[in-house]
Parts: C-alpha cells; sequence; structure tokens
C-alpha cells in the first residue's frame, strides 16, 4: 500500500522563531497590523510504501524524528492518507 | 473575531524542488527506500483579527500571495479556525 504524508515541522513553541519574527515585523510595516503570532517551519509531502498505515506512521514518525526535524528546536506532526493508483 | 490560520507554501509541481531531491536521495542512502515523492516547502501559522471569516479568508490570501509566496514558483494553500479565547 502506497500512503501518502503530510509533515509539518515547527519551532518548538518554548523558542523564539526570528523567521516568524520578522514577517510578523514585515506584516506590521506594510499595513497588515491584524496579524500576530506568526511562526514558521517547513512542510514535507512525500510518499511511502509500507504493508500497513501502522507500519508507515511508524515509518514515517522514525524518518521525522531522525532526518527532517532538530529535536531540539523542532516538533513534528503528519497525516497519512492511503495514495490511490 | 479572531482566526488562526495554517498556510502552506508549496514549489509549483511543474518545477524541480531541489531540497526536496536532496532529502530523498538521502533517506534511500540510509536505507528507506520506500519513500519517494519527498516536497518540501514552508509552513506558516499566524493569527488574524478580522470582523468575518470572509475578511479573514481575503486578508490571508492577500498576504500569501503578496508576501509569503513567490508566485512564480510557489502555490498556496490554507485553512483558517476560528481561535478560542
Amino acid at each position: 500500500m502506497k500512503f501518502q504524508a503530510e509533515i509539518n515541522v515547527m519551532p518548538l513553541k518554548a523558542l523564539l522563531d526570528p523567521q516568524g519574527k520578522a514577517v510578523n515585523a514585515t506584516l506590521h510595516g506594510i499595513g497588515y497590523a491584524e496579524v500576530s503570532g506568526v511562526r514558521i517551519g517547513k512542510h514535507v509531502n512525500l510518499e511511502i510504501e509500507a504493508p500497513s498505515k501502522e507500519a508507515a506512521i511508524e515509518k514515517v514518525t522514525d524518518i521525522c524524528s531522525k532526518v527532517l526535524s532538530n529535536p531540539v528546536m523542532e516538533g513534528f506532526e503528519f497525516h497519512l492518507t492511503e495514495a490511490k493508483d
């Protein structure tokens, strides 16, 4: 079975997010004063071949924690959908 | 009303995504051969104050197309939820 994973890797809430702060300030500077709390991370799409949804979840968790995120600074979340083909 | 926007900015499907290609190759290199089609973009969270959901959608669309994405190379999608506070 083939699954499509949609992964978000975001800076941890407890940490400053300089990129988000910069975008927040820029938005205020160009007139979007109603915006606040900007945080910026990565969005990753990938396809994974696995015998079951459980196996796919395990693999993707592994990949996220070992490769896609830095656990000192970032958290991740994802959801899987079965790819149709 | 306050809304929470979850925005994804991704490289257009028609274009190469060198960052995604690199991660794809790395994952194969370390034994995750079952992974394919890695694409990497940005995930942005922000809060926006607006009189209605329609107004918030309009503002966020504006912000995405003018500030957060480069329309030559990237597309965006988002969803809004009402923030409780």
